[in-house]
């Protein structure tokens, strides 16, 4: 099975009034897609942000549960911070990954809304199984990923469909049904 | 297809001793709770808490975003906490959604272990299909849902497995995935 990756995106996304923005990270998001990621197998989880104190503040919340007081008092936290990386942008991303694996990783959108290069859960899952290139697959903070990244991706992933068209799921719950679905079932 | 709720129990729940303890509400969990409630259709999304003043923060904070500033900012979000509602225990919990439907709900358990009384997600799905009983869906926070809890309940939810035995899950992400396990597929 290819290896996975996932990157969250503080820039460039758009914000409520559709303007491309840099949106601030958030120290829940960073717990909760290091667990998500540790369970489901993803191989690091990047959190994209070129400002570079917040970088810093994403390594330091790292080492606290790694090494500081909350590697003691949370094992299981230092445990899946180890997935847990830091990319000043999502070409950095990739060239983290292509160094690893000697290919560049095929760049997979996540969206609330449907596009043209729309892929569904079982074509990636088929396609992770006969390639063996790897996945990256971008989730957008903010009101989404601003449409030069959209633009510059391979695929989208088909978007979460609820039952009476509310689609504003937040992140952490779109990481989470998103690799549900792409390693349980 | 029988109505679907679901509880965020703080108490009572085990804390990393396995003692019995209140936990605190946290904003995070209402509002991603509420998002992905609305989501998939959940009729309510019930914070239970014995503490007056945790119940009187969670019904603040309900209020900013359906009538307050929130509101205005941001009106998904107005629509999302539509289906929160507070409750001093699951006993009252019960009570509520009886009133509703003139029969008691069936209690399932959520858990990270497998217990005897364990149902799969396609039975519980194939359940909802058949009776018109409705469901409340148990979720802890802290280390879990404590025993007397476990031991009132009429069944407990199959786990949701990783792929390497890491199953430290957020309770954000474990209500993500398991609405989207029984309503999506």
């Amino acid at each position: 099975m290819a290896p996975l990756y996932i990157a969250l995106v503080h820039y460039p996304v758009l914000n409520k009034e559709g303007r491309v923005v840099t949106t601030s990270l958030t120290n829940f998001d960073i717990h909760d897609l290091a667990r998500t990621s540790k369970t489901f197998g993803v191989k690091s989880c990047f959190m994209v942000t070129p400002i570079k104190v917040q970088q810093e503040m994403a390594l330091y919340i790292k080492k606290y549960w790694q090494e500081g007081k909350g590697a003691k008092h949370n094992p299981d936290r230092n445990e899946a911070f180890s997935c847990i990386e830091v990319a000043q942008s999502i070409e950095e991303t990739c060239l983290t990954i292509a160094k690893v694996h000697g290919k560049d990783p095929r760049l997979i959108a996540t969206s609330a809304r449907k596009s043209e290069k729309t892929i569904s859960f079982n074509e990636l899952q088929q396609d992770r199984a006969t390639q063996e290139v790897p996945v990256l697959l971008l989730f957008g903070t903010g009101w989404g990923l601003a449409p030069e990244v959209m633009a510059g991706v391979d695929r989208v992933l088909e978007p979460i469909y609820g039952v009476d068209g509310y689609n504003h799921l937040p992140v952490r719950s779109a990481v989470a049904i998103i690799l549900d679905r792409l390693v349980s079932r």
